[in-house]
Protein backbone atom coordinates (compact mmCIF):
# COMPACT_ATOMS: atom_id res chain seq x y z
CA UNK A 1 0.00 0.00 0.00
CA UNK A 2 1.05 3.21 -0.94
CA UNK A 3 2.54 5.24 1.67
CA UNK A 4 0.17 8.28 0.67
CA UNK A 5 -3.38 8.17 -0.47
CA UNK A 6 -2.50 8.46 -4.50
CA UNK A 7 -5.15 8.15 -6.69
CA UNK A 8 -5.66 4.35 -6.96
CA UNK A 9 -6.32 3.93 -10.99
CA UNK A 10 -2.65 5.70 -10.88
CA UNK A 11 0.46 3.11 -10.61
CA UNK A 12 3.89 3.54 -9.93
CA UNK A 13 5.51 7.16 -10.60
CA UNK A 14 1.66 8.53 -12.15
CA UNK A 15 0.29 8.56 -8.26
CA UNK A 16 3.07 11.25 -7.41
CA UNK A 17 3.27 12.67 -10.19
CA UNK A 18 -0.60 13.84 -9.70
CA UNK A 19 0.19 14.48 -5.98
CA UNK A 20 2.83 17.27 -6.94
CA UNK A 21 2.29 18.37 -10.43
CA UNK A 22 4.99 21.53 -9.75
CA UNK A 23 7.98 18.55 -9.73
CA UNK A 24 6.31 16.31 -12.20
CA UNK A 25 6.85 19.25 -15.11
CA UNK A 26 10.70 19.39 -14.88
CA UNK A 27 11.50 16.14 -13.80
CA UNK A 28 9.66 15.01 -17.17
CA UNK A 29 11.21 17.47 -19.43
CA UNK A 30 14.20 16.09 -18.20
CA UNK A 31 13.41 12.33 -19.08
CA UNK A 32 11.66 13.71 -22.25
CA UNK A 33 14.91 15.37 -23.18
CA UNK A 34 17.28 12.51 -22.18
CA UNK A 35 15.12 9.51 -23.88
CA UNK A 36 13.41 10.99 -26.72
CA UNK A 37 15.52 14.26 -27.61
CA UNK A 38 18.11 14.59 -30.71
CA UNK A 39 20.68 12.10 -30.20
CA UNK A 40 23.10 9.82 -31.78
CA UNK A 41 21.91 7.01 -29.31
CA UNK A 42 18.62 5.64 -30.55
CA UNK A 43 15.54 6.33 -28.26
CA UNK A 44 15.86 2.24 -27.90
CA UNK A 45 19.42 2.38 -26.96
CA UNK A 46 18.56 5.16 -23.95
CA UNK A 47 15.14 2.98 -22.83
CA UNK A 48 17.58 -0.18 -22.39
CA UNK A 49 20.00 2.04 -20.21
CA UNK A 50 17.00 3.11 -18.37
CA UNK A 51 15.39 -0.23 -18.14
CA UNK A 52 19.01 -1.95 -17.16
CA UNK A 53 19.31 0.74 -14.24
CA UNK A 54 15.79 0.36 -13.05
CA UNK A 55 16.49 -3.56 -12.85
CA UNK A 56 19.67 -3.10 -11.17
CA UNK A 57 17.62 -1.02 -8.41
CA UNK A 58 15.16 -3.61 -8.56
CA UNK A 59 12.27 -1.27 -9.38
CA UNK A 60 9.45 -3.28 -11.10
CA UNK A 61 7.52 -0.62 -12.50
CA UNK A 62 10.35 1.49 -14.09
CA UNK A 63 11.63 -1.44 -15.34
CA UNK A 64 8.70 -2.89 -16.64
CA UNK A 65 7.50 -0.25 -18.30
CA UNK A 66 10.69 1.22 -19.83
CA UNK A 67 11.03 -2.20 -20.89
CA UNK A 68 8.24 -2.09 -22.52
CA UNK A 69 9.17 1.19 -24.19
CA UNK A 70 12.55 -0.33 -25.36
CA UNK A 71 10.96 -3.04 -27.20
CA UNK A 72 8.56 -1.01 -28.35
CA UNK A 73 10.99 1.37 -30.42
CA UNK A 74 12.96 -1.94 -30.78
CA UNK A 75 10.34 -3.86 -33.36
CA UNK A 76 8.83 -5.56 -30.44
CA UNK A 77 11.67 -7.65 -29.31
CA UNK A 78 10.55 -8.59 -25.61
CA UNK A 79 13.48 -11.10 -25.44
CA UNK A 80 16.34 -8.50 -25.80
CA UNK A 81 15.11 -6.28 -23.23
CA UNK A 82 14.99 -9.39 -21.07
CA UNK A 83 18.83 -10.27 -22.26
CA UNK A 84 19.86 -6.90 -21.66
CA UNK A 85 18.56 -6.97 -17.77
CA UNK A 86 19.94 -10.54 -17.43
CA UNK A 87 23.53 -10.38 -19.12
CA UNK A 88 24.12 -7.44 -21.36
CA UNK A 89 27.17 -8.90 -22.19
CA UNK A 90 25.00 -11.67 -24.08
CA UNK A 91 22.49 -9.40 -25.65
CA UNK A 92 22.82 -8.82 -29.29
CA UNK A 93 23.48 -4.70 -29.12
CA UNK A 94 26.48 -2.78 -29.94
CA UNK A 95 29.91 -3.19 -28.22
CA UNK A 96 29.68 0.29 -27.60
CA UNK A 97 25.83 -0.09 -25.96
CA UNK A 98 27.70 -3.02 -23.80
CA UNK A 99 30.72 -0.59 -22.61
CA UNK A 100 28.03 2.38 -21.58
CA UNK A 101 25.61 -0.32 -20.06
CA UNK A 102 28.41 -1.13 -18.22
CA UNK A 103 28.90 2.30 -16.82
CA UNK A 104 25.26 2.95 -16.34
CA UNK A 105 25.63 -0.25 -13.63
CA UNK A 106 28.86 1.18 -11.91
CA UNK A 107 26.71 4.20 -11.63
CA UNK A 108 23.53 2.80 -10.34
CA UNK A 109 26.12 1.71 -7.46
CA UNK A 110 27.60 4.71 -6.85
CA UNK A 111 29.43 7.98 -8.89
CA UNK A 112 32.87 6.79 -7.60
CA UNK A 113 32.10 3.23 -9.10
CA UNK A 114 32.42 4.66 -12.50
CA UNK A 115 36.55 4.40 -13.23
CA UNK A 116 38.62 6.11 -15.95
CA UNK A 117 38.94 2.30 -17.74
CA UNK A 118 35.09 2.23 -18.14
CA UNK A 119 35.23 5.18 -19.78
CA UNK A 120 38.11 4.62 -22.38
CA UNK A 121 36.55 1.05 -22.98
CA UNK A 122 33.64 3.50 -24.12
CA UNK A 123 35.58 5.54 -26.08
CA UNK A 124 37.60 2.73 -27.59
CA UNK A 125 34.31 1.19 -29.07
CA UNK A 126 33.62 4.54 -30.39
CA UNK A 127 31.34 6.74 -27.78
CA UNK A 128 31.29 10.42 -27.87
CA UNK A 129 31.42 12.54 -24.88
CA UNK A 130 27.67 13.60 -25.32
CA UNK A 131 27.43 9.71 -25.14
CA UNK A 132 29.24 9.27 -22.38
CA UNK A 133 27.95 12.39 -20.34
CA UNK A 134 23.75 11.22 -20.92
CA UNK A 135 24.27 7.37 -20.06
CA UNK A 136 25.71 8.54 -17.00
CA UNK A 137 22.97 11.38 -16.52
CA UNK A 138 20.68 8.82 -17.56
CA UNK A 139 21.51 6.19 -15.29
CA UNK A 140 21.70 8.83 -12.31
CA UNK A 141 17.91 10.20 -13.38
CA UNK A 142 17.02 6.37 -12.89
CA UNK A 143 18.39 5.83 -9.50
CA UNK A 144 15.98 9.32 -8.54
CA UNK A 145 13.08 8.07 -10.24
CA UNK A 146 13.68 4.17 -9.28
CA UNK A 147 13.62 5.69 -5.29
CA UNK A 148 10.83 8.11 -6.05
CA UNK A 149 8.50 5.12 -7.19
CA UNK A 150 9.60 2.73 -4.35
CA UNK A 151 10.37 5.21 -1.70
CA UNK A 152 6.60 5.54 -1.72
CA UNK A 153 5.66 2.33 -1.90
CA UNK A 154 3.69 2.81 -5.20
CA UNK A 155 2.06 -0.53 -6.92
CA UNK A 156 2.84 -1.81 -10.01
CA UNK A 157 0.37 -3.85 -12.57
CA UNK A 158 0.77 -7.31 -12.97
CA UNK A 159 -0.59 -7.42 -16.46
CA UNK A 160 2.13 -7.19 -18.81
CA UNK A 161 -0.32 -6.03 -21.61
CA UNK A 162 -0.87 -2.82 -19.56
CA UNK A 163 2.85 -1.61 -20.16
CA UNK A 164 2.53 -3.01 -23.48
CA UNK A 165 -0.68 -0.07 -24.09
CA UNK A 166 1.26 2.28 -22.10
CA UNK A 167 4.52 2.11 -23.97
CA UNK A 168 2.81 2.42 -27.26
CA UNK A 169 1.12 5.70 -25.67
CA UNK A 170 4.68 7.14 -24.53
CA UNK A 171 6.29 6.40 -27.86
CA UNK A 172 3.82 8.43 -29.32
CA UNK A 173 3.43 11.38 -27.16
CA UNK A 174 6.40 11.47 -24.65
CA UNK A 175 6.33 11.54 -20.88
CA UNK A 176 5.59 15.47 -20.45
CA UNK A 177 2.39 15.48 -22.93
CA UNK A 178 0.69 12.40 -21.20
CA UNK A 179 1.10 13.93 -17.62
CA UNK A 180 0.01 17.23 -18.73
CA UNK A 181 -3.16 15.03 -19.87
CA UNK A 182 -3.16 13.76 -15.87
CA UNK A 183 -1.88 10.47 -17.51
CA UNK A 184 1.44 10.45 -16.50
CA UNK A 185 3.49 7.53 -17.51
CA UNK B 1 40.81 14.26 -13.60
CA UNK B 2 36.78 14.62 -15.05
CA UNK B 3 36.34 11.84 -17.64
CA UNK B 4 35.27 14.61 -20.16
CA UNK B 5 36.87 17.97 -20.77
CA UNK B 6 34.70 20.39 -18.59
CA UNK B 7 35.73 24.11 -18.49
CA UNK B 8 38.35 23.77 -15.94
CA UNK B 9 37.01 26.77 -13.70
CA UNK B 10 33.67 24.81 -13.21
CA UNK B 11 34.02 22.60 -10.20
CA UNK B 12 31.08 19.78 -9.20
CA UNK B 13 27.96 20.03 -10.94
CA UNK B 14 28.67 23.42 -13.01
CA UNK B 15 31.07 21.98 -15.58
CA UNK B 16 28.53 19.22 -16.45
CA UNK B 17 25.82 21.58 -16.60
CA UNK B 18 27.50 23.33 -18.80
CA UNK B 19 28.32 21.11 -21.21
CA UNK B 20 24.76 20.07 -21.43
CA UNK B 21 22.58 23.14 -20.58
CA UNK B 22 19.17 21.58 -21.84
CA UNK B 23 18.91 19.15 -19.09
CA UNK B 24 20.67 21.38 -17.06
CA UNK B 25 17.59 23.47 -17.33
CA UNK B 26 14.67 21.58 -15.52
CA UNK B 27 17.22 20.05 -13.16
CA UNK B 28 17.69 23.24 -12.01
CA UNK B 29 14.17 23.70 -11.67
CA UNK B 30 13.41 20.36 -10.12
CA UNK B 31 16.10 21.52 -7.69
CA UNK B 32 14.47 25.09 -6.88
CA UNK B 33 11.43 24.14 -6.47
CA UNK B 34 11.91 21.80 -3.72
CA UNK B 35 14.42 23.38 -1.68
CA UNK B 36 13.57 26.68 -2.90
CA UNK B 37 9.38 27.01 -3.48
CA UNK B 38 6.87 27.49 -0.95
CA UNK B 39 7.09 25.08 1.61
CA UNK B 40 6.31 24.26 5.32
CA UNK B 41 9.49 22.73 5.43
CA UNK B 42 11.77 26.02 6.03
CA UNK B 43 14.63 26.51 2.90
CA UNK B 44 17.64 25.57 5.63
CA UNK B 45 15.59 22.22 6.83
CA UNK B 46 15.39 21.03 3.03
CA UNK B 47 19.43 21.87 2.51
CA UNK B 48 20.23 19.63 5.59
CA UNK B 49 18.45 17.07 3.84
CA UNK B 50 20.59 17.25 0.75
CA UNK B 51 22.98 17.55 2.32
CA UNK B 52 22.85 14.89 4.69
CA UNK B 53 21.62 12.62 1.53
CA UNK B 54 24.95 13.68 0.07
CA UNK B 55 27.36 12.98 2.77
CA UNK B 56 25.67 9.31 2.64
CA UNK B 57 26.60 9.12 -0.71
CA UNK B 58 30.05 10.36 0.22
CA UNK B 59 30.03 13.25 -2.71
CA UNK B 60 32.07 15.85 -1.34
CA UNK B 61 30.79 18.45 -3.75
CA UNK B 62 27.28 17.91 -3.17
CA UNK B 63 27.55 18.01 0.79
CA UNK B 64 30.05 20.37 1.46
CA UNK B 65 27.84 23.13 -1.63
CA UNK B 66 24.31 22.31 0.01
CA UNK B 67 26.15 22.12 3.44
CA UNK B 68 27.17 25.40 2.86
CA UNK B 69 23.64 26.94 1.90
CA UNK B 70 22.32 25.30 4.90
CA UNK B 71 24.17 27.21 7.13
CA UNK B 72 23.49 30.19 5.45
CA UNK B 73 20.20 30.03 5.95
CA UNK B 74 20.52 28.73 9.37
CA UNK B 75 22.20 32.18 10.77
CA UNK B 76 26.12 30.61 9.73
CA UNK B 77 25.38 27.47 12.27
CA UNK B 78 28.18 24.86 10.79
CA UNK B 79 28.26 23.27 13.59
CA UNK B 80 24.68 21.66 13.19
CA UNK B 81 25.63 20.84 9.84
CA UNK B 82 28.12 19.01 10.83
CA UNK B 83 26.02 17.41 13.87
CA UNK B 84 23.11 16.73 11.17
CA UNK B 85 25.95 14.53 8.88
CA UNK B 86 27.47 12.98 11.88
CA UNK B 87 24.40 11.46 14.04
CA UNK B 88 21.13 13.45 13.36
CA UNK B 89 19.61 12.35 16.61
CA UNK B 90 22.14 14.62 18.67
CA UNK B 91 21.46 17.10 16.94
CA UNK B 92 19.47 20.58 17.79
CA UNK B 93 17.04 19.62 15.27
CA UNK B 94 12.97 19.14 15.87
CA UNK B 95 11.63 15.52 16.21
CA UNK B 96 9.89 15.51 12.57
CA UNK B 97 13.22 17.10 10.86
CA UNK B 98 14.78 13.81 12.63
CA UNK B 99 11.81 11.55 11.33
CA UNK B 100 12.23 12.74 8.02
CA UNK B 101 16.15 12.50 7.76
CA UNK B 102 16.02 8.99 8.50
CA UNK B 103 13.42 8.38 5.80
CA UNK B 104 15.92 10.13 3.67
CA UNK B 105 19.06 7.97 4.48
CA UNK B 106 16.38 4.98 3.94
CA UNK B 107 16.10 6.73 0.60
CA UNK B 108 19.42 6.52 -0.22
CA UNK B 109 20.36 3.47 0.46
CA UNK B 110 16.97 2.27 -1.87
CA UNK B 111 13.17 2.94 -2.44
CA UNK B 112 12.54 -0.01 -0.59
CA UNK B 113 14.19 0.48 2.61
CA UNK B 114 11.67 3.17 3.67
CA UNK B 115 9.47 1.43 5.65
CA UNK B 116 5.78 2.16 6.71
CA UNK B 117 7.26 2.43 10.46
CA UNK B 118 9.43 4.76 9.27
CA UNK B 119 6.21 6.80 7.69
CA UNK B 120 4.25 6.66 10.53
CA UNK B 121 6.86 7.98 12.65
CA UNK B 122 7.34 11.41 10.77
CA UNK B 123 3.49 11.64 10.92
CA UNK B 124 3.23 11.15 14.82
CA UNK B 125 5.73 14.30 14.80
CA UNK B 126 3.60 16.04 12.54
CA UNK B 127 4.96 15.27 9.60
CA UNK B 128 2.43 16.53 6.53
CA UNK B 129 1.97 14.03 3.50
CA UNK B 130 3.54 16.92 1.17
CA UNK B 131 6.72 16.53 3.70
CA UNK B 132 6.94 12.74 3.20
CA UNK B 133 6.64 12.99 -0.19
CA UNK B 134 8.85 16.29 -0.88
CA UNK B 135 11.58 14.64 1.67
CA UNK B 136 11.36 11.19 -0.79
CA UNK B 137 11.80 13.02 -3.65
CA UNK B 138 14.51 15.80 -2.35
CA UNK B 139 16.81 12.25 -1.12
CA UNK B 140 15.85 10.92 -4.80
CA UNK B 141 17.07 13.80 -6.94
CA UNK B 142 20.39 13.93 -4.64
CA UNK B 143 21.14 10.31 -5.55
CA UNK B 144 20.57 11.43 -9.00
CA UNK B 145 22.90 14.71 -8.48
CA UNK B 146 25.52 12.71 -6.56
CA UNK B 147 26.08 10.16 -9.03
CA UNK B 148 26.16 12.69 -12.11
CA UNK B 149 28.76 14.74 -9.96
CA UNK B 150 30.83 11.79 -8.74
CA UNK B 151 30.01 9.62 -11.81
CA UNK B 152 31.67 11.89 -14.40
CA UNK B 153 34.71 12.38 -11.35
CA UNK B 154 34.48 16.38 -11.56
CA UNK B 155 36.68 18.02 -8.89
CA UNK B 156 35.36 19.64 -5.58
CA UNK B 157 37.51 23.19 -4.35
CA UNK B 158 39.12 22.59 -1.07
CA UNK B 159 38.87 25.98 0.54
CA UNK B 160 35.15 26.06 2.71
CA UNK B 161 35.63 30.04 1.75
CA UNK B 162 34.81 28.88 -1.73
CA UNK B 163 31.29 27.26 -0.54
CA UNK B 164 30.42 29.76 1.43
CA UNK B 165 30.35 32.75 -0.55
CA UNK B 166 28.82 30.50 -3.27
CA UNK B 167 26.37 29.84 -0.82
CA UNK B 168 25.31 32.91 -0.25
CA UNK B 169 25.02 33.43 -4.01
CA UNK B 170 22.41 30.40 -4.56
CA UNK B 171 20.52 31.69 -1.50
CA UNK B 172 20.03 35.22 -2.99
CA UNK B 173 19.42 34.04 -6.47
CA UNK B 174 18.54 30.26 -7.04
CA UNK B 175 20.08 27.42 -8.91
CA UNK B 176 18.48 28.47 -11.78
CA UNK B 177 19.42 31.85 -12.16
CA UNK B 178 22.69 30.90 -11.49
CA UNK B 179 23.08 28.59 -14.47
CA UNK B 180 21.77 30.31 -16.73
CA UNK B 181 24.23 33.44 -16.22
CA UNK B 182 26.78 30.79 -16.77
CA UNK B 183 27.31 29.69 -13.44
CA UNK B 184 25.63 26.84 -12.04
CA UNK B 185 25.99 25.87 -8.92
Amino acid sequence: MPHIDFPPELPGIRGPMAFRPDTARPLNELVDILLRGPNTLSPGERELIATYVSSRNDCRYCQTIHGAVAAHHLHGDEALVVCVKDDFERAAVSDKLKALLAIAGNTAQGGRYVTAADIALARQHGASDLEIHDTILIAAVFCMCNRYVDGLATWAPDDPEFYRRRAALIAEHGYSALTIQGAAR
